[in-house]
């Protein structure tokens, strides 16, 4: 017996065939759309960078744990990317000489992770990558958060299907320090464990906040003031109040947009003011669909220039299993728009001719590559979808017509062959 | 002084900033409306792929020299895809069941090979891939090669500016078994020998004739056969004729969209019959821009159906070359259709207003993140491109109007917020 490769994809990373394909692209055309329409152009990178922007400035467990690393026969040291924004700053940094900033910059990129593969989580996504460079300004946050909201609406998620959760680093370590007592040193640590709050047990993280020297008083302070949620706002005082961009934003008509929440921390450490994160509402579902936030000095690893940059990344795994738990994934497209099918192979000339017609008129059109029976040919394109099929047979040829069939009602009618991108576009109009 | 990381993508490697990056959409879309204008359906596979996949059929010059490979930490061999083909052959295995053969598939994958980087020739390229597997009619061959004649016309490359070059390999086999009289075991060898025989001079192909133990006599009699071009058609013994699939392609109407031409062998070695190449026609840039051919045993490696598979792939690299040398890349386009300037911060609400009405009628849109004063902002609209601004002034925001700015003639008009999206409509209508 011989020895077959085995034909699934490497543990993690996803085939799409084609139907699964023209949801994905459906799906991310529609974003596509969105955040053009806000301005944002669209750039691109290389798969592989020096493994050292990553070891910079991304989480610990990216570097240590998740990244794809290997050596060029040029002795380079280069990574898979994990993520898109150590690219994006590298590349804003290489040309910030002839950019008008601010600039407005999204991406779709793929990135790699090894993780364990569950639900949500694969060693290779998709991530739409949304970016704001060269403006501190809270219209930054504005507009990423309207812009949010836009992409959401065209998905057909509604407002109550997803909330939109906002913090302030800044605003967070004030907190910390003015209302929990804590020390400059120990902020880092106790952000981590906010980062934690909503997935471990009460118990796990009473014991973590005791080794990083909290009081018990300390955690007991600090649990009120996470759950605290938007009331805290009222409570802070005005000194902390007046350090945080996000608080500007929040006295905008974008407060109707977010829910301020001091337990979105965000797992990477160059985050530097404004963090949010979108969760779904769903019971089912309940964990992070995206995120992002603010980084004042991420491209000043790159060079001198003082860059601030806001934006988030949303990818396609966790996406697409929102829409698919609200139920709004698109159908798949058809194959075809319409299937010319001669009866003999001696007309399969001429099925091509008719076909070379309907392209013209834009039309998606096959011709069959094996010449079968009319009844089975109609039963291939009726599976692929196809709404319209023309007919090319011998006698009708002769007199210059073919036969249009509306494959949703059976109907067909006779017309001259130039008269076949017509007859299709209006069968194709009723079914739109 | 502070020490920063380098800026320059990897060697070999590209960043597309928003210019280069439309121009790159641009090209492509225009692409992927044609193919699937022929019914072929998009679909995708991963980056990274056992690397047995490669060792099985790809060259060994991919193999042995090109292959970026890495361990992942479970001790998978992986390696970051050369190309597509194992990868969709694979996929075709694997769904082999649920497919209605033939099937019409392609993709736009990025692809990685180690190589020298020089013109057209990088590390990392975007390649389109068309392929249609389950079918070893002519029928393929003929559609394939008037989809390509339809993606250069697409693309407003005119047939003189280009030539595609086909061949069959079954033929020359038997050209070179019977006309040459090289034997079966020589047969590789000699094909390679003809994949070089553009590109080295006469000396080194004699050279390289003899060492692989062809007479003076029958190097002489190859190099008369290879030269005979599309004369060599007449000449073949009608056995020869026969066993070819390309000698009944070439007996359609397709003829008039090749030309014959016996050195054309290409490198991969799963090729099993036709094979063709599109060559650049223009001095400056006389190499094969891309090319494709037939392999009847792929799919066969990941599991025992015969599905024979036809297909090419086009690379962004030298297809970008070709165009840039033919003068037909499209311009980038501009960054909005609209610019809303409010004059002043007080209007800066009012402004992200009228965005979001431009932004519902479809219009890519911009509002400052940054207040500046209009002449500023005007000259900064001009250089992002927009055709359009609509300016919003203190006055008449409060009688619910905004001036509309048509940025090619300086023509400003007064109208209703309301009707500010059919007043832009309109002026893009003219530029359009």
């Amino acid at each position: 017996m011989a020895d077959y490769l085995p034909t699934a994809p490497y543990r993690g990373t996803r085939d799409f065939l084609p139907p699964e394909m023209s949801v994905r692209i459906q799906v991310f055309e529609t974003l596509y759309e969105v955040i053009e329409r806000y301005g944002y152009v669209r750039y691109d990178g290389p798969t592989l960078e020096p493994v050292e922007i990553y070891e910079a400035k991304s989480s610990q467990e990216i570097v240590q744990q998740q990244l794809y690393t290997l050596t060029d026969r040029g002795d380079r040291r280069l990574a898979i990317r994990p993520e898109m924004t150590p690219s994006v700053a590298r590349i804003i940094a290489g040309n910030a000489g002839k950019l008008q900033f601010p600039v407005r910059w999204y991406s779709h990129p793929n990135c790699h992770r090894y993780e364990r593969p569950q639900r949500g989580r694969v060693r290779e996504h998709w991530q739409i990558n949304v970016d704001v460079f060269g403006s501190d300004s809270p219209a930054c946050e504005i507009e990423i958060f309207e812009l949010i909201f836009d992409m959401m609406a065209a998905l057909k998620a509604s407002p109550d299907m997803w909330v939109l959760r906002v913090s302030d680093r800044v605003l967070l370590n004030a907190i910390l320090t003015t209302m929990v007592e804590v020390t400059p040193e120990q902020i880092r640590d106790v952000s981590a464990l906010i980062d934690r709050w909503e997935k471990y047990s009460q118990d796990q993280l009473a014991h973590d906040a005791a080794e990083l020297g909290l009081t018990d008083k300390q955690f007991h302070r600090l649990g009120e003031t996470l759950g605290a949620g938007e009331n805290l706002l009222d409570e802070l005082p005005s000194n902390v109040r007046e350090q945080s961009l996000l608080m500007r934003v929040l006295a905008t008509e974008a407060r109707d947009l977010v829910t301020f929440d001091p337990r979105i921390v965000r797992g990477f450490d160059y985050y530097t003011s404004t963090v949010f994160e979108v969760f779904d509402t769903s019971p089912e579902n309940r964990r992070s669909l995206f995120g992002g936030g603010r980084y004042a000095n991420l491209v000043g690893l790159f060079c001198d220039a003082q860059i601030p940059g806001i934006g988030f990344g949303m990818g396609d795994v966790t996406l697409m299993d929102f829409l698919a738990t609200h139920d709004l994934l698109p159908a798949p497209r058809s194959e075809v728009d319409v299937a010319v099918i001669p009866v003999d192979a001696t007309l399969a000339e001429a099925a091509r001719q008719v076909a070379r017609e309907l392209r013209q008129a834009g039309l998606r059109t096959s011709t069959p590559l094996e010449i079968r029976r009319l009844g089975k040919e109609l039963a291939r394109a009726n599976r692929s979808g196809a709404p319209v099929t023309v007919i090319v047979g011998s006698d009708e040829w002769s007199a210059g017509t073919v036969t249009i069939r509306n494959m949703a009602t059976g109907d067909q009618q006779q017309v001259a062959v130039s008269a076949a991108p017509s007859a299709v576009t209006a069968i194709l109009a009723l079914g739109g």
